[in-house]
Formats: structure tokens, C-alpha cells, sequence
């Protein structure tokens, strides 16, 4: 079947587009605000003390500085306010490197592109902004093209590392039991051993931590921060928030000089490139959680007729015929391994795949598991009687779910040289 | 073919995993320096003077103060360094909201998990900071999710219009030449229409710049910003750069009270969500760029043999036979509206793929483009002799390049039930 008969079969359920995938987001949008109401109240508790003291601290350090020097409390305040505005302009009472001549200049643009955005330079002119406004759109899109290349150069590495141990393995227990080696993945028509998310996640993980780490220790030694400082700099920065209450290379001079200021940029980039990675991989992970709790909710809407893996998943009602229900053993032996990941709108186009005419992620998956396939044959899960749509949409964009993947799944292939 | 097959055939040029698409990362990396470069220049240009003027400013006033009131300037920096500590605390000379009750947490974990981060609140307490750590960890990974969500649902949406708009136009089109409807996308093994990119990139830039220029004239009303200054917030806000030099609803109080907290907190999600969907979009459209640079680059290293489309193009060399690369005709009739897009890794797989071995995006592409294999009839490019590779692994990842399709393309199906 051709990808367009593929696309139409995703919608011959005949929901509308949007329905299993607006439940989801709303989904997420809820434990989202869920979330930050929890955060908000701890926050709240650990900072709300610490706050009032140092308002009330400051309250009598100028009470008191107004009673030595004898001046007005108003006047203070008034010069106070003056030195607020000149701090922005990048005037502090620590001596600090310019903010505007082209070293600092470029350590500014790199929080442009990179969206950490400190904020301890911003453009004080017209001119200035009206260029920010112009200069960020191209260069924050490079900078997320940039990061996404990184991640599927990592990613892909990780893979050929983990394929070619798995390989090993596998050949050394063929050899171990005196079976010839069988060329799995030689044939066509084999699944592939691919690394698990879970694996991966961890990997990533690790090697974050341990980058995270040694830039804090790095970042303690120069800077003269504490190592917590230091490392929640390091999260605050890699992570592209930029609170801005600590910059790194601010000081007037520093002992190794350039060398820091390389080194400083070079950790910068890989750091924000591996969290964004991390990330990336744990927005998967939480995806799945999502579509794990609706498929619970499927679950206790439609408790009876179907064998657990077939049910209703995503909010979309399923239209497979009971027949395609029926097989119960061969669903329960197979899916456990593979369909909840596939439900996550994961399932790839396959030759199985021809004969499933229905979009529910959960059946599909199954009927696209070719184990499952070869254990029930071919006659499974075809569905004729379901209602056809009038849109070539694939409302669960079955080839991923990635913010340029997706452009790819809906868009025409488009030439730049037309 | 199955989908192990063509990863296998994906492979079977015979060069590393990564040289094409490290090329290209390479490249992409060297203009971004370079954008850097130049971006540095401009605003060194633009806010040196400003800078220096601020300094000489401040200095003079400080003086001026120093003498009015007859206090040591030592003293009076001693202070000022004071008060410096303090703003980190939330002290301001204008009166403002306070920072860590429940609706300023709030407003701080929204920049936290947005990775906005503004930086005008930012945890002081040993606590706070550790917190922070785990916290920002899950929920910008929730965020990263919701945005790419949310563009999914917004580029659904946009196809599905411009799929209805253009079936109105086709249908009304064949009314008038009275030619009966052909119903072309209802057959299996026709292209189906989808929206070009850069329509799609025109829809959604004049939806954001709507938004923006909306958000902009809504918060200089309650701001009290002037209109660029506005501007300049808004971008720097739906961005996630969030410098902190502007931050809205600080005040202490503003006539519509809640409603207008509300409704800010509503248009930065908007906003944020509408801006990262450009910028994706606008990514995609760099890398069509950078490939055309390095289509360029090719046709300089091999200029004579073969047609401009089956040239090589990503630093992998072709290894289509001749017979392959011979059928020009085909090849110049077709090519120009499509191959582009797939040579950025955008080629899906399809049937006619089956019968190419070759992993050169650009041949790739022309023999998965099915209506240059209808021309060219099926014999076209069946590559025999290509080397083979030890590895399973598609090294152009040709069913997508975003962050998270990525992974459904190196990842093997996981269960979170195991």
C-alpha cells in the first residue's frame, strides 16, 4: 500500500483530526499547570522567609546609612533608582569586563542564538533592538536546527555502539551453544535490534551528569563559586533559562585569560547540547507516561469485550471488527514488549501494516507488530466496514511526532530551487 | 522490502555512519560562528557609544552625589554593592509585586519550565537552588513536549485547510473543463497534495507576527512601554531568551487585577508556542540551505559525468552504477519540484525504494520520487556491486530529522509496562 492509502487508512476511524491528539494535549497542558501550582508552593515555602529578611536587612542598612551620612531617605532612594537604570546599561560596583566591545558583544549574541539570554547585557538603543528583533529569528532557528543535528549524531552513535555490542554479544552466544551464526538482521523481513529508549535515556543521562559536574567543578575554580553556585549555574545555563544572578566570564581579567574564554564557550555548547538532549529523550519518556494514563482511562471506559491490548488507547474510539479482536493468545503473547511504544505514536509503515485499515494507535500497533502478524496470519485485522474520511490527514502522524519530523509527515516535498 | 532491509540498503555505499551529515553539522556550525561574528560586530557598533556614554554618566553623578551630601565615595560603593545583593533578593526602588508569594512562584516556575528565565526572581536559599535542579529537569522536558504538541496540532490543522482549500479548487477546476472528477487521491499509489513548506512557514510567520504585534500593543497599554520597547519584550519573551530587563506584570498593582495576570499568562504561552513553531519551520527552511550549499559544493568536485540530480551531495559518494545515472531525461523532467526536500533527508520510504540500494541522498531520492520510476520503469538504479556495511543503521535517518523522530527512528520499541 502506498504511503497516501496509508495516510487514508489512518483516517478511516472517522473521528475528526484532531480528537485523540487534542486529549493528549490537554492532557499534558493539565499536569503541566498541575505541576508548576506544586512547584510554585514549594518555592514559595523555601523562599518566601529568605525574601522578608532581606527586606527587612536592607530596610536597616539604609535607615542606618541614612543616619551616618545624614541625607534624606527620599534622596537615597532617588539615586538608588538612577543606579538601577545605570546598572543596566552594565554599570556594577565589582570592576567587570565591557559589555559591548566584541568579545562581550559575541558572549551576548551566544545568549541570543542559544536562547539563555542572561541578561546581564541587553541592547540599550533603538537601533540595537530593532536589530535583535531581526538578528534572533534566524539565528535562534540555526541554533534548533543545530541542536537537533547534534542529537541525531548522538543519538545515531549511541545506536551503532549498542548495535555493534549487542552483534558481539549474539555472535559469542551462538558460538557458546554451537549453533552457526543465523545472520539475523541479514535477511529481509527481520525486525532489527534497536536500543531501548530506557538505555539510551540513561546513557544520555550519565554523560550529561558527568558534563554538568566537571563544568561546575571547572566553573567553582575560576569563578570563585561555592560548588553548589556552580552547579546550579551550570543547570540554570545548559538548560537555557539564564536566570542571569551568575554569569561566567564576567570578571575584568582572569588568570588563563583567552584560553578560559575558550574554554567557558566550548562548555557552554556542549552543555546546552546535552541537556537539550536529555530533554528531548525525556519528553518521549513522559509521552509515553501520557498515553499510558489514557490508556488506563480507555481501559475502565470499555472494561469487558476487549483483550487489554486492543482496547481504545487514545481518547480515539477503535473500529477494528471483533474478529480482528478475537485472537486474544497471540496479542497477549507478543504485545507486552512492543505496542506501548507504538501507541505513543511510534508504529512505523510496514508491509503488515497493508492489512489493518484502522487508526486506533493500539490496534495498529499490534497489527503492525509483524511477530504478531506471523503468529495470527494474514487475514487479521481487516476492516472494512469502517466510515471513511474526506481528508489525506494522518491524524496521529504515525512516522513521529518531532517538531521538524512532523513538518516532514504533512508537508509537500518542496524544492529551493523553484 | 521490509524496514530492516531498507536501513540495510541505506548502508550499503559503504562510507562511516556520519561522514554526510557531519559535513553538514560542520558546515551549519561554521555559519553560526560566522552569524555570530557579524552579529558582534553590528552590536558592538550599535552599543559601544551607548555604553561609554552610561559609565562617563554614572560617574559624574556619583561624583555629584558623593559631593552634594559630603559622604566618601568608598562608602557610598560599599553600599551601592550592598544594595546590589539586595536587588537579587527582589529589592526594588519602584514598588513591586512580592516575588515568593504563591502567584509570584507561579509566575517564576512558568520561566523556569519555559526556560524564559527571566532572572528577576531566582532562588537565594541552599534549598531553593537544589530544588530547582530536579524540578526544572521534568517539567522543561514536559514543556519540550507540549511545544512540539502543540506545532503538531497547529501544522495538522493548516494541512488539513490548505488539503481542503486546494480538493475545492481541483474539483471546481475539473468542473469547469468538464473533465469528471478523478478522485486522484483516492487511489492507492498516487502522491496525495500536501502544503509546500514555505506556504506553511508564510501561514504561521503571519500568525506569529499577529500575535506578537497584538501582545505588543496590549502589554505598552498596561506597561506603560512604549511601542518597540513592547515589541522588544514580546520577542525576547516568546523566544525563551527572556533577558530581564523588561519583565511584565511586575507592578504592585494593575486596575484589572487577576484578569490581567490571566490574560498575560495566557499570551506567553500563546506566544512562546507560536514562536518556537516559526522557528522550526524556519530551521527546516535552513537546512534545505545548507543542503543546496553542499548540492553546490558537489557539483564542483564532480562536474562532468553526471546529471546535476544524481550528483553526489552530502559528502557520500554516489554509488549508483552508470546505468542508473544514464536515464537523464527522466530525471530532468521530474526532479526539479521534489528532490530537493528529500535530499534533506526528508525521502520517505515507499515501494519503488525497493528497487534502489543506494544510499546517495540525492539518488534516493530520485528513485523514491514513484513518478520518476514510472518514467524510468522498474529496472531503475538496482545498485549490486555497492560494498556492504557490517551495521544496521540509516545513516540520513530518512524518516525524519527532528529531535524526537529521531529517536522513533534509532530506538527500538520499548514497553513502559516491562
Amino acid at each position: 500500500m502506498s504511503r497516501a492509502g496509508q495516510d487514508r487508512a489512518g483516517l478511516r476511524c472517522g473521528r475528526p483530526w484532531v480528537e485523540g491528539d487534542l486529549v493528549r494535549l490537554c492532557l499534558l497542558l493539565g499536569f503541566i499547570i498541575l505541576y508548576m501550582c506544586l512547584g510554585a508552593a514549594v518555592f514559595s515555602v523555601l523562599e518566601r522567609e529568605a525574601e522578608m529578611e532581606a527586606h527587612g536587612r536592607w530596610d536597616g542598612r539604609l535607615a542606618q546609612f541614612a543616619e551616618e551620612t545624614r541625607v534624606d531617605v527620599c534622596e537615597i532612594r532617588s539615586f538608588l533608582r538612577e543606579y538601577e537604570e545605570a546598572s543596566f546599561a552594565g554599570v556594577q560596583m565589582e570592576p567587570r569586563r565591557a559589555r559591548w566591545d566584541f568579545s562581550g558583544a559575541f558572549y551576548f549574541v551566544a545568549t541570543i542564538i542559544s536562547t539563555i539570554g542572561f541578561g546581564m547585557t541587553a541592547p540599550s538603543t533603538f537601533a540595537g533592538k530593532v536589530f535583535l528583533l531581526f538578528y534572533g529569528l534566524f539565528g535562534c532557528s540555526a541554533t534548533i536546527l543545530f541542536f537537533n543535528m547534534f542529537l541525531e549524531r548522538v543519538i545515531s552513535l549511541m545506536t551503532l555502539m549498542m548495535q555493534w555490542s549487542h552483534r558481539n554479544r549474539q555472535q559469542k552466544k551462538w558460538q557458546g551453544t554451537g549453533v552457526e551464526e543465523r545472520g539475523r538482521n541479514e535477511e529481509d523481513g527481520e525486525v532489527e535490534w534497536r536500543p531501548s529508549l530506557y538505555s539510551v535515556a540513561l546513557i544520555l543521562g550519565a554523560t550529561s551528569l558527568v558534563v554538568t559536574c566537571g563544568a561546575a567543578s571547572f566553573y567553582s575554580v575560576m569563578e570563585d563559586w561555592g560548588y553548589l553556585e556552580s552547579l546550579y549555574f551550570c543547570f540554570v545555563t545548559f538548560s537555557t533559562m539564564g536566570f542571569g544572578d551568575l554569569v561566567s566570564g564576567q570578571k575584568e581579567s582572569y588568570a588563563a585569560g583567552w584560553a578560559y574564554h575558550l574554554a567557558n564557550s566550548l562548555l557552554l555548547i556542549l552543555g546546552v547540547c546535552c541537556t537539550y538532549s536529555v530533554f528531548n529523550v525525556n519528553s518521549v519518556a513522559i509521552k509515553h507516561m501520557v498515553n499510558w494514563i489514557l490508556d488506563v482511562a480507555g481501559r475502565l471506559r470499555c472494561p469487558s469485550s476487549l483483550p487489554a491490548e486492543v482496547e481504545r488507547t487514545d481518547g480515539l474510539d477503535c473500529c477494528c471488527p471483533p474478529r480482528a479482536r478475537g485472537d486474544g493468545e497471540a496479542t497477549t503473547r507478543h504485545t507486552p514488549t512492543r505496542w506501548s511504544l507504538n501507541m505513543a505514536t511510534f508504529a512505523r509503515p510496514s508491509a503488515s501494516k497493508d492489512r489493518c485499515q484502522c487508526s486506533s494507535s493500539a490496534v495498529e500497533a499490534v497489527c503492525s507488530s509483524e511477530a504478531v502478524v506471523q503468529a495470527r496470519g494474514p487475514e487479521t485485522c481487516h476492516v472494512t466496514a469502517a466510515p471513511k474520511c474526506g481528508f489525506h490527514l494522518h491524524p496521529s502522524l504515525p512516522e513521529g511526532i518531532g517538531a521538524i519530523a512532523m513538518l516532514h509527515n504533512c508537508l509537500q516535498e518542496t524544492s529551493i530551487k523553484q
